[in-house]
């Protein structure tokens, strides 16, 4: 392998000769050989559309000649592309806030512009150029907002799908007539339809506050540099920048409202965390559901089948798993876990600035990702296609004591709870005991333990009888 | 001491004599000896507001003999007013949802009523007439509604007056000029005023976050019932109990979209335990930098001096400590670590039921209100009384090399970062090099070295220095 | 109200007149507004038996007055005896490291020592004398370790006691056959005792963890005094006070290895702490567990019933819930959460000391108080009168296609698979499809499906069976 | 791209035609398209010996064909060498309890091993042949064992290099006296080698601890297969198998205790876990010592200089920020978070497996390798090139105020906090204001507040200065 030398004012260094990443890279890949995962292409995307309109700012106000700016431009546009994802090397955790990774696309960027024009002999600086009036601590937030606005987008138009499957879920099975469970204990019944609508329900609340939290993300802080202060960062830049930002990326981004607080601050990345945190407990709550409700085939509750999407067992033959609900529920606990991490991070800023920005950032973007991906397949591999045993949850509930709760206000609760005690003792069904014991008569039977009238009264009027419970 | 015998289904027990509480109360002291913590009495008061609308209600539509309700309504006056605290004596963390708390109040104020009622032949049943139309998954849940929108009212104002507070802080330290920090190292100036300010706007953020998950608790679930279906709630109940639970309480409530999926997910709860969270990790930050800034006063930063709220050591004489912002610390760990609770006590929820509601709410008002004492504690004894230590601060500023960093734009990154290595290993100031290297003139240097410009450029100008800066 | 004044080095300030407590609590209680608990009665007793042998110590090698050290001595034993816990009022989350806690204790003890010295003219000082060769810094991390070890004690032995009823829960158990269960999936047939002995199993593992941690609680830090240097604390007070704490208490404790290192690392309490997060994990498995094979009785598992502890609902008659399982669920919720806690106050440590660790101790605490009352019911009120319902366990085994797995060694997976795949389609047996395909002689599946046999492969020697598989 | 059909009881299915792996490989692929991540190549490796040792058992009992197992033996040693590492496909996280990863390897074993024998018409089947005796729910387990056990001694290795690397500026450093801080505020002298003592002493208890833990990973299940009843498995194959792997590893592995149990608990994994969220606790608490220490120049505290490892800032020239300790906290808040992952994963656990094991060993295994990569560097690039700053160091005892506390014992607290309060006032300095006032003379001051003396009482007799304290 073939190596150039470069320097800083730490000293001389030797670089791969052709890597266009130089001194400060090959430094961050000694200094953090953690996890061995390189930054999402998204984030570098972003820095690259952010090193992009600076040079345009630059240029345009007239501190940065033009064809510097125009071949930073060229550079950043194919970084954009994704072209020079391989020479962005440095490790998702990194000390130094971002300062390695910014300065990775800082070399990269100058090194490819210096080769654009290399026939011209204007040469072109990380610092002074690449990075003119920005920091790492404007550049690599700004970053991320931008990331996050769209991977955002992303997990929002998946939960739509699942709000929609689970909808569809809603009204195909609205007839399945089955026992509530409170405790995992017989309650009274409900429809299966009714179930499916309470998941749809609390997905719409989810959508709703990331969509919420999201708004945060348009408030970005390039210009403030360094501190927050915009040392640096003259005032016709930001201006420029800010539209040169919008323009490009068509997001209502707005400069914070206090930029020093911005640059320290990170509570609009634990804020977003904490939306995806409460969806993760959500979907997990979801997915317990549905491994309850299909459990069985023949010890369980087997009130629903999930799509059978592999065999379970490489020992037990025939045996089908609910691997999707699974597997949100593990990406659940991951999500809950990074919210972890994330706040521990998050709690750790000091002063003008949060150093730990590295393990947050990746930890979020690694939210996003999983929350997303699992959702496409919980909506397509496992809610599309759930179908219901209507038997099984009619003969639960035909069967079932749980339905003595319609006649408390017709006879007391007092009355109810003995003739429950009656027909478990028993064995007879709580109908004909309130007829034995001449409680109810058959026509009042018929409204109040009407199945479905139980499961939303008014439909057939039970709750319109009259009767004035008076306790002996 | 005295008892009396009462039965329930499952067979006899004694009750002490004078005990308004009944059998189910003293089953559930028998089986949740955990934490020897009582219900919160704000919680017992929105439960009694619950029981009195709910039998006027009741009496309203017919179900429901007048005096019987009067006799009610009139147990659970005094109860709101806190004379029957003594009485509720069930643990905190309770198995069984909430039923052991709902059911203890039913009992006292059964007894109450029919002891106001004594010289009548009417009997109350807590079933059947203080219960009636209800069940615990609809009452409690409403209470914890009530309780947290008149809990976080009391939050939001706390976080007022501290807001309040910094903004003091920030005009009063407008004009200090001091060096700020990252990685706690030495960067570039910043004003102390403007530090305050980055404390006061975060804050703000806080209190629209909670404001914003608060509204979400103005939807209830009262009428719901068991499982949402509303089993046993007649529709003109429902619709009378909301306008007099609105009359009573004068929030905007009103019946949340799905009563199913309110009976269920716990949302609600971990939405509001997370802003929490958020501000806990916000506030911890806050109280780690003012920890930082007056460290010393000899061997640390001692930019800032806290009010001596009490000597510091029963060893060491003299010595004074950051007490409040170390409660800060505390109270910001032990919310966080509420909000894991809660957190997994959500994810537990199971089909139509969370049964870990107990342990959610308990967390949850302790979370409340430990933050609200605790703010008023930092409000009050250390922010307002806050003093900035002024020469030391502008001392440092001046001796510093990171003052450098604004004649990059000027000279280039390159240059200034020879200069800066030259200052540090020489001793010399970063202008004494500057003018002697000739790298910008004194009248230049006057701009661009101003530290209060350094603070907000563009203030006298420096920023508009127009400069393309070249690199050799 | 009367009041007396006290003065420190802050100031003045009025103490309620008959308060055995002093000026340096005043304070405290004016700081520390916050959760309205106060300290451990079992930590303020450790702490009184610390001052008590600081004081013999002290005595004895000449430094304090005999007659000054014999009525702390006095005032601490009554002190230890609970006599003076209502003066003992400073709030669980404190700044100050616990300060004022020791000063709180050393304050009433001056004053009750001044009490009982009254007719003599030797005056009694709560830094000089109490606290002498002392600081907050040894000597509240040394009575939380003797508190620690007591409660641990106490803890193991509810353990002990729990794991003794789930060993009489598998040997009782051990002759019901059942399905086991994974993923919620029927699989292979197991004994109901095999999965007690397995919860005994996990329980006795925590044990050992507790135990093993609570070994490094034997080392305390007393003589370290403010940093772990030992600062004022003589050689030979450090020899008799480790000496007579011992003859105190019976433990084996020894000094720490390295005091600095002592008194500013909590790992022994994250350790013990870890512990007790790992049981509630282990705890709240098993209570899942409860709740699911009880569940029903109609709509769910159904194969155990846990004994009935009170009505389960307010509007449900008949309805019993797992209301202890369902305790120990939240109690384990909130161990861990505590734990959390408890990991982010230790990580916040800095340089000589943790101060963060008022908070620390009052989770600890918290956490063994609330295992040890919830482990306590959980044997006597769960476990202990379980009940098997052996003929629908040995229905749901008989009427299974899991067992087909039994047959896979004898004709390979692949044959198996397509026996499970009719027996499921046609409803047949997989006993009968084997006969009539020729796959099994009737001798051969009597051994390979015996249901006890499939529990415990080789007591009937099914697994003797040699036959090489090979595939077509 | 070509395809090749494979079927199986779910149906058929296309799978790329040079693939190694099949159908469920391909069934996996599609059902988790999650984290992007492949397994861990040291799992993959550990499954390989289990399949390797697994058919060397199974031949000698006389279950397998000889020349089968010869050829799955090949095929094994093959992936053990990581030929087959770009074979083994599945997502990290999948649900199935990780049968796609057993499956996967199941699937490359057997067609790499029908190649191995292409010429003989003998066949070999992934469930019948390479998984035979075994169960995912015994072999994953087994293989996570062995990778845990390698990782920990790894990890342990590069902690004894710090340890060393502590213990050595532990004894460099011994002579530099320096203030010790708590609460950041003065206290008494320290000397900076007793804190890299402490540094080092925690860090061998965490050694200890991982150590212990480890133990605890020697206990395995193979041989229990699917719910530890080890159905299928004959007793001679898991003496057989158990032998083997012995001998193939080196460790002294034993079969656990009660395989039901071990099947279904994940204690080990939270207990190994723990200790790797209590080291990076105290990982964390002396990052932030370092930053503290070394904290300025001009700023900060600045006793210690970090080795230079990189330029600070893209925009501020001459800075050097500590991103070695920084990159190590955010290590510990990302293995806290992942911690707490595995809590969550290990509680969801059901009657006879956790079927969250994926997302469990997925945490663990990253916890292990970050903290091992963290470590080296924090011992190469961070404690190896640790300095003094000694002037600095001494200056700041010399002037403090802090040292007053020396004299406690000698004038009492109450003359003592006189003298401190005068000293801070005037400026003057204790030991001149002692002399002035009397209290002690210049020898007893030469003693007393002799800076060594006081960071360890004893070393010239200041501590056996008799004095009775007496308060007037």
């Amino acid at each position: 392998m073939r190596y150039r030398k470069e320097s800083d004012s730490l000293g001389e260094k030797q670089i791969p000769a052709n890597a266009y990443y130089g001194i400060q890279t090959a430094r961050a890949l000694d200094n953090f050989p953690i996890t061995g995962e390189k930054p999402h292409p998204e984030l570098v995307r972003s820095i690259a559309i952010i090193k992009k309109v600076a040079a345009k700012a630059n240029a345009e106000i007239g501190l940065l000649d033009s064809s510097v700016a125009a071949a930073i431009k060229k550079a950043a546009q194919e970084m954009e592309l994704g072209m020079w994802n391989n020479q962005i090397v440095v490790d998702t955790i990194q000390g130094g806030a971002g300062t390695s990774l910014n300065m990775n696309v800082n070399e990269v960027l100058a090194n490819r512009a210096i080769e654009i024009l290399k026939n011209s002999d204007v040469s072109v600086s990380t610092n002074s150029h690449v990075n003119m009036s920005q920091s790492t601590n404007d550049v690599i937030p700004t970053a991320v907002h931008l990331t996050l606005l769209k991977m955002a987008k992303g997990l929002c138009a998946s939960l739509n799908a699942l709000h929609e499957q689970l909808v569809i879920k809603e009204n195909e099975l609205d007839d399945v007539i089955k026992m509530g469970r409170t405790h995992l204990q017989d309650a009274i019944p409900i429809r299966l339809g009714q179930e499916f609508g309470a998941y749809a329900c609390v997905i719409k609340r989810d959508i709703a506050r990331i969509e919420q939290s999201t708004q945060q993300l348009n408030k970005i802080s390039i210009g403030a540099t360094a501190i927050g202060t915009g040392l640096n960062a003259r005032i016709d830049y930001r201006e420029k920048v800010m539209e040169f930002l919008i323009e490009e990326t068509d997001y209502p981004l707005e400069t914070a409202e206090n930029l020093v607080d911005s640059t320290q601050n990170t509570d609009r990345y634990t804020e977003i965390s904490s939306t995806l945190k409460i969806l993760a407990i959500n979907l997990s709550k979801i997915a317990n559901d549905l491994r309850l409700l299909s459990s069985g085939p023949l010890t369980g509750f087997n009130e629903i089948n999930l799509p059978a999407r592999q065999p379970g067992s490489s020992i037990m033959p025939g045996k089908v798993n609910p691997v999707i609900p699974e597997v949100i529920n593990q990406i659940s606990f991951q999500v809950i876990g990074n919210d972890h991490t994330i706040s521990l991070a998050s709690e750790a800023g000091q002063l003008e600035l949060n150093v730990m920005g590295p393990v947050i950032v990746s930890n979020l973007l690694k939210s996003f990702t999983i929350l997303t991906n699992g959702i496409d397949v919980l909506s397509e591999f496992a809610i599309k296609g759930i179908t219901a045993n209507v038997e099984r949850c009619r003969g639960l509930v035909e069967s079932s004591v749980g339905i003595v709760t319609a006649i408390n206000p017709h006879v007391s609760y007092e009355v109810a709870a003995k003739v429950a005690k009656e027909a478990l003792v028993s064995g007879k069904s709580v109908r004909s005991i309130c007829l034995q014991e001449g409680h109810l008569t058959e026509e009042e039977l018929d409204i109040i333990l009407d199945a479905k009238e139980m499961t939303e009264p008014g439909i057939s009027g039970s709750v319109l009888l009259k009767k004035t419970v008076g306790i002996s």
